[in-house]
Formats: C-alpha cells, sequence, structure tokens
C-alpha cells in the first residue's frame, strides 16, 4: 500500500514522559498504524526495560528513537506540527478534533515532515511547548473523566491518520461478499418452505396472510451463499420425506 | 449531553483476558470515552491489584464489572453483538471496520443492549465466539503488525462509538432498524433448528460437520425481526410434530 506513504512523514513526540512502560506502549501503538518515528524530548527514563517490554514486537521503533534535549529539536525539519489534548484549551490556536486534526496533518504530510506532540502523563503540555505547534487537536472524551492513557492517547491518533488515508484511498467499504447464489436458486428455496410450511400444517392455503412475504424478505436480506442454500434445501427435503412417509 | 446515553447501553465483552493489566486497562480506555458496563468472560485473574492500578480514576467501572462463566451470559439480554479483530477474517459474517462497525452498533444503542467483544491478548476471540456474534468488526491496522494492546483496541472502539454520536449529534438522525429479536431468542432457533434437522434424519450428531456453525452464521448475518423469527420457530414446530406422530 504505497498509499500509506505519508505516514513515514509523521513523527510522534513524547515529551517529557514519566512512565517508560508508556514510551513502549506508544511504539506499539504506532507501529500497528505503520507509524515509525519516534521523538523522546527529555524522558524520564530511556532505553528502559520497562519501555521494550510493553513494545511487545515494536522494538525496533524503541532502537531508532531520537532523544533531544528540547521540543524545538524534535521539531526540526516539520512544517507542522499538533500539539494533543484531552481537552480543548482556552488557546488563540485553531481547535480540532482527532479526526479533523489528522485530515489536516495528513495533507501536510503528503510533502513535508509534520509531527503530533504528546505532554506529560500528568499535567500534559506546557503552554510554552502548545505555542511550538500550529494547531491543537483535542481527543473528544468524556469531560467528567478526559484522562487517556499515553499509549492509549497516541493510538487515537495514529489510528485517525491511517484512517484518513484509507478513508482517502477507497470511498466505501472494501468487503467482497462470498459468492452468492442466483436469484433462480433462491425462488426455488422459497417454493420448497412454502410446500413444507403447507404439507406440516403451519401455513394454511387458504389463508396465507403475508406469511411468505415475509419470509422472502427476509431471505432477500440474508444474501444466502451456495452451502447455506445446500443445507436448507436439505432440511426442508429430510422434513417433506417424513411427512409424506406418514401420508 | 443526553445525547450520548446510547452509551449506557453497550457493554464492553472480555473474553479470557491473561493479564489483569490489561482489564484495568480498557475499564480507563472505557470511561474516558463514557462507557461503563465491562462484562469479563472467564478472567484469568480477578480482582487483580495490577487492574486496579491500570484502571487509574476508572475503579468504579472494575466495581461493577459483571464476571461470567461463558459468553452466553455475558451476551443475554443484548440484540446485536460485534466480535473485534485486528485482522480480517475468511468468514461469511458482515464485515466493517471500526468506523462503520460503530455506526451499526450505535443505530441499535438507542434502543436495546449491544456488545463489543474482544478475545485474549495472543490469539484472539476463538470462532465459538465470533460466531456468536452478529458482524465481524476489524480495526485496520499495518498487516505486517496488527497486534493492537487489548486496551488500545478498546479504546479505539470506545472512541469510535462515542464518536458516532458526536458526529450524529451534529448532523441528521440515524434510521433505527426494525424492532430485533434478543440473542437468547436466537439461540432457541438454532437449537430448535438442529433438533428438527436431527429428528428429520438431514444431521447426523455422529458426524455434525460444521453444518450448525454455518446456519448459526448465516442467522447472524440475517438479523432477524420479531416477526419472522415466530414464524421460523412455527414451521420448525408444525415439522416436528408431524415427525413425531409418525415415531
Amino acid at each position: 500500500m504505497n498509499n500509506l506513504a505519508p505516514l513515514d512523514n509523521v513523527r510522534v513526540v513524547l515529551s517529557h514522559t514519566s512512565h517508560p512502560g508508556n514510551i513502549g506502549g506508544a511504539a506499539r501503538a504506532m507501529k500497528t498504524m505503520g507509524l515509525s518515528n519516534l521523538y523522546l524530548v527529555n524522558p524520564k527514563s530511556f532505553p528502559d526495560i520497562d519501555a521494550e517490554r510493553r513494545a511487545a514486537g515494536a522494538g525496533d521503533i524503541l532502537n531508532k528513537a531520537q532523544v533531544c534535549g528540547n521540543l524545538g529539536e524534535a521539531l526540526s525539519g516539520t512544517v507542522f506540527a499538533a500539539a494533543i489534548t484531552a481537552r480543548r484549551r482556552d488557546l488563540s490556536h485553531e481547535a480540532f478534533n482527532a479526526r479533523q486534526g489528522a485530515l489536516n496533518l495528513i495533507s501536510y504530510a503528503t510533502q513535508n515532515q509534520v509531527a503530533i506532540v504528546f505532554g506529560t502523563e500528568i499535567s500534559g503540555l506546557t503552554n510554552e511547548e502548545v505555542s511550538k505547534c500550529q494547531i491543537v487537536v483535542h481527543i473528544p472524551a468524556d469531560p467528567n473523566y478526559s484522562s487517556l492513557n499515553l499509549a492509549s492517547a497516541v493510538q487515537v491518533l495514529a489510528y485517525e491518520l491511517r484512517m484518513a488515508l484509507v478513508e482517502a484511498n477507497s470511498s466505501g467499504p472494501s468487503v467482497s461478499p462470498a459468492a452468492p447464489v442466483t436469484l433462480d436458486d433462491v425462488e426455488l428455496l422459497l417454493i420448497h418452505l412454502e410446500r413444507v410450511a403447507t404439507r406440516s400444517g403451519f401455513l394454511d392455503p387458504a389463508e396465507p396472510k403475508r406469511l411468505m412475504q415475509r419470509m422472502r424478505r427476509m431471505v432477500a436480506r440474508t444474501r444466502l451463499e451456495r452451502e447455506e442454500l445446500n443445507i436448507l434445501r436439505g432440511i426442508l427435503s429430510a422434513c417433506e420425506k417424513q411427512i409424506q412417509k406418514q401420508v
């Protein structure tokens, strides 16, 4: 999927992270969505065994992570940076939710380096850090409890960045249905069902009501597969045989 | 924000979770997005200090979590359940990405109980567990590394559920589906179908193959309405009576 190339232009910047486990969790979250550039501004402890443990299969991202002395260094070379916050801030920055923010970031990332910037676990980004970014992106959380785990926040943003590209690359779901049956086969099934419903005594031909109409609608909705149709016909035939024996 | 009330009808079901820390992480992820109903199917260790630690401020969700012996119990009373997988599966279930899946779930959750179901950390959901759900929802991850942390996967789905409401509240109302049946009723239908298939001589209990599994998937896809279920049960009962007469 070369269409996902802009993800290579996205940096994930974690500023002053307290718990190395969260760095590992963030690396894992990044990798699941195809991001790979991790920048750490003054992490409390890195490298760290806790980071490696939580990274699971994303150790490669930790290995090539850039450790920086300040945010300016981590943003050097980028043209656009988003400060991620769990809540809206009363700031003069343009504010977007995660989805809108991702679309914004991707529009720049097709040609240039961009960054998403996350603050410490407890207090988030400082105002000075936010001021180094072009936009503020908030994850729409419950106002009563907006405290996303750091790795979870990275996961949501990484997911939205990937989705921004996936959605751009394909309009409509790309699920390919299993081989469906022909409409003629469906008609034969309905005739068979009606016959068994009648012979079993359930359906009164003199007063059919809307019964078969309902069955028809149900079957249409189901979009039967060949194997399913065969099973249904098999059960109907077996029932019919038992009923006929008796007559 | 009363418009977010459907979130109260969403159950998060974690099946056979190995690491109690992930249960705590999932609870925290839920709470940030306004979800509160946690169901645990045979957790390896619960309650557990690791769960409490990772839950941070979401201990209330752990305290009222329901521990169940099997998935059927956790789904009892729901009308719609989504199996969450990190990858697409080769199944006849309708498959949606997380965004489409959330929209589907919310359309039911306005009136009824629904569930999102997550499997174990290592192997995910079993086929049998998936077969108890109506749709499969995959988080579009990098195919080279699709291993989301369990709490991160819960975070993404919880986020999309909240977003589905946030976005819906800013646009028109969505169409609510016709009165669906409960999953308990669907189970009874499948038991009835199996009995008739056996008594009619079609299904050999000594060699059942994947027959009922296929029927289960078909029924899941159909999303039966009450009236349809009644007709199907009626035909099955009528056939059964005819077969019994004869024996």
